[in-house]
């Protein structure tokens, strides 16, 4: 059985569609319009729909991608070197808030099982958090989580894991450098998450430059000595040894786990969720089937009432002309240009610039530049008014759709998603990752059905049958809203949690270190 | 018993002393030769030895270490805020291979037990290192590794252990940037640690930009697709999802080590080690114990024709005028100005300078500011002549004395060490830390006996005796002379090696992250 010719054309003003195809489509290749291929076309790849002189502007997502740098027949390959990147969109008179989309009509009912904390905020795991201030614990930490697996675990089945909160931050840094309070908020955010259910429980070292109080406290209290109920310091004098450091730890840990054993799922709405949203490993089907997917249930968590949170600066700043109207009102579009600007200034200081987005993994899979792939990743955010914006690692505030500033790297991103209080993460991928979290379920999704078949588990929702035509938008939007109010209340689980696969935590720390 | 009262004075020029004694020493006590102290001074906090008038220089080491702010008489706690700090040595007209130490003598007969490598290296454990290229896969790896480490090695005795090579570069950054060389090659030079014994093993994703072939080849290939003889890629279609990716690693990672396998100890001329040299948690003491009795060792090392790396540059920064007419010639004395004006540099486009250096920790040791801890430091290199500078993360081509040039941060230091080739790490700290690596052993050479005897079970090595006369720097370089032969060998194991302590690998990464 032949397979039928197809690609996508997502814009009516488009000039060039995708290869659906699996294996790429030959040239002489007749789609059901009469349009014929002049050479072969990988999937996921570019054919322009209509002769194209030199300089026209490439059109895709009703958006110029860029311009041709020749002259191309109708019917060919627009192959990456054919594509001239255009600047990006200048962040002068940006339109502010000029198109607030209204409110969406209120979805009610929907809820998941969590774990209520103090602060009104809900977990969907019920993890005991050992913060660390500096990397020279680390190994003490990690030594103290197996022991406390294996000796204390067992006694509090309430309690899902334990989970080490190490990092490479904390000394040999410039601490008081301009761009030192990124990683210091987002350690003190991240013992902070939702998931970790109540006061942050610390181990430090002592001579450390980011002192364990910090974690404790916004101000920054000048260092003391000595354990706390909160800290334990290695260097204390008390302590005799590696086998009374690790008692302490211990201690402190069942202590912990005694109050968190006390608590079970109860029902919470689903307002109580903070989503975070991540594409990794990219490819042109990202922004035609995955991504508008993601952009629907966003759509249903807003409508729920939801925190639901898109990051990512280079991948968002191409496409900020389409956000900046969205903004729910002139001071939240001020904030993304705000964002925007000091990650321009960040990139140009390291001789970069947002080109050094795009991997060739992103090429090969059909994004030609930044520009496409930004296009393609900001439908994650749906539909809505944008209510708010964060800096990296600020701790979320409000409900609605918000604009966590973060680098693309999958990793920092989503450490960075952790800091600002989410507690269950969806993650869209075309190339594939196998990308998890130890703090937080993260769902993820492929963009192709091929990638679907063949990780059958490690992708946990496949929006390729989009694509295909076997399901809708819509439908594949409303199973992964399903999807994630049963993942957040524990009654399935991702696969990343089944196999145990965890990302390192991995700072963001734009100053130097010493 | 009362203890004697006791201060050391490290040079004749020195017009300030440090306090031995543990708790410190009251107002009104009287050393032996009638310097009455005028108020409380801490332990290795400085007194000083005759009256300072407002902006005379202060002495340590025979150097200023900076001027008093006001007048100040005999007798009095030199604390912190009294010590302006100078300017740094200006990198213009420093003297260049003027004082080049004469050779030491030979150091004859003395042998390690270790594995010789094919490339002529030595390492000092048979250890089965799996490189990644990039931080998505590091999950996957560490489940890979557990699996390899129950169900294959147990069936390799020679073989020491399994170590993910994972660190948190690879993707997300500005892989173009000037400065993403150094990581690039700090990852490569890792798996070409001569403890891991061959050709390197690399775990990849297959979309990163960080591509697995550089690690293998100085030459930058351009990305390929499938698994190769070195290679597994995750995104390779070959494999049918995450059962067949373990399998993947598991079956090059047995090919690996039953080549390993075949290996066993040999005896190698100590000519053959390859030692790195770091300070971290330093105090006062730190510069007149446990560093010059690496320093002594460290010369014995030359003499015996090894290879000493000493590193940090912020805590050689304020000493290069000591360092430079030791260079063993003008090429060497260059290049270390070079690795200082592009620390410069680095630390001023994040808005810091040298002065981001020194933690409270140190500055609770007695440490008045980076002019008096890297005259402390840097006393770890010996008296030899410099006979080459790497920049960070480059591997070490030559014997004797190198200045391997990296951040002073411990583990970003260790990590670009291991990178430079380091066999074995000798660590001294005087407030103390668990550092340890999962390559190399780490010895642990504490500066004060109070430390040695409270981490009884974490220092390796008492430096601390030389302080109170128990025994001098050379007898305390041996020692560690002959512990750095017997751990070399496997015939001592370290403490953080008998714990499991091990830290993570830290990329030094001054390019920007996208």
């Amino acid at each position: 059985m032949t397979e039928q010719p197809l690609y996508i054309r997502v814009h009516p003003k488009d000039n060039v569609a995708i290869v659906v195809n699996g294996a790429g489509l030959p040239a002489g290749t007749v789609f059901p319009d009469g349009l014929t291929l002049r050479e072969f076309v990988p999937q996921g790849h570019k054919v322009n729909l209509a002769d194209l002189e030199e300089g026209a502007p490439i059109l895709r997502y009703g958006q110029v991608i860029g311009t041709a740098v020749r002259a191309v027949p109708r019917g060919s390959w627009i192959e990456e070197s054919l594509v001239r990147m255009p600047a990006a969109p200048s962040l002068e008179h940006l339109p502010l808030a000029t198109e607030v989309p209204p409110k969406l009509p209120p979805l009610e009912g929907y809820t998941f099982d969590g774990y209520r904390n103090a602060d009104g905020t809900a977990g969907t795991r019920n993890l005991l958090g050992i913060s660390t201030s500096v990397q020279c614990v680390a190994g003490v930490v990690e030594f103290a989580v197996k022991r406390i697996r294996e000796e204390l675990l067992p006694r509090f089945p309430n309690v899902d894991d334990v989970v080490p909160l190490t990092h490479t931050y904390g000394c040999g840094v410039a601490i008081t450098a301009p761009g030192a309070a990124v990683p210091i908020r987002t350690v003190r955010n991240i013992a902070r998450n939702p998931n970790f259910g109540g006061e942050p429980m610390v181990v430090g070292l002592g001579c450390e430059k980011m002192i364990p109080e910090w974690l404790l406290s916004e101000d920054r209290p000048a260092p003391a000595a000595g354990n706390t109920d909160s800290i334990v310091r290695l260097q204390d004098e008390g302590q005799q040894g590696f086998g009374e450091i690790i008692a302490s730890i211990l201690e402190m840990a069942e202590k912990r786990l005694v109050e968190l054993n006390r608590r079970t799922r109860t029902e919470c709405p689903a307002s109580d969720l903070v989503v975070g949203l991540q594409c990794g490993g990219s490819d042109a089907f990202s922004g035609v089937t995955a991504n508008p997917a993601v952009g629907y249930a966003a759509d249903l968590l807003v409508r729920a009432g939801a925190t639901v949170m898109f990051s990512e600066v280079t991948e968002v700043r191409d496409a900020i002309h389409l956000l900046t109207p969205r903004a729910a009102n002139e001071d939240v579009a001020r904030a993304l240009i705000r964002e925007m600007a000091w990650y321009d200034e960040y990139l140009q200081e390291g001789a970069s610039d947002r080109s050094a987005n795009t991997t060739p993994g992103n090429k090969r899979g059909g994004l030609a530049n930044i520009v496409e792939k930004a296009l393609g990743s900001v439908v994650k955010s749906g539909s809505s008014a944008i209510s708010g914006v964060l800096a990296p690692g600020e701790r979320v505030d409000r409900k609605g759709l918000i604009f966590a500033a973060t680098p693309a790297s999958d990793f920092i991103c989503g450490t960075l998603q952790l800091a600002s209080g989410m507690t269950v993460e969806v993650f869209t991928t075309g190339r594939g990752t196998p990308y998890g979290l130890a703090a937080v379920p993260v769902i993820k999704m492929a963009t192709r059905k091929a990638l679907s078949a063949r990780w059958h588990d490690l992708i946990d929702i496949d929006a390729g049958r989009i694509a295909t035509g076997e399901a809708t938008i819509e439908q594949v939007g409303w199973e992964l809203f399903q999807l994630i109010l049963d993942v957040a209340s524990g009654r399935k689980q991702t696969w990343a949690d089944h196999w145990g696969l965890h990302n390192a935590l991995t700072l963001f720390n734009p100053g130097p270190v010493t």
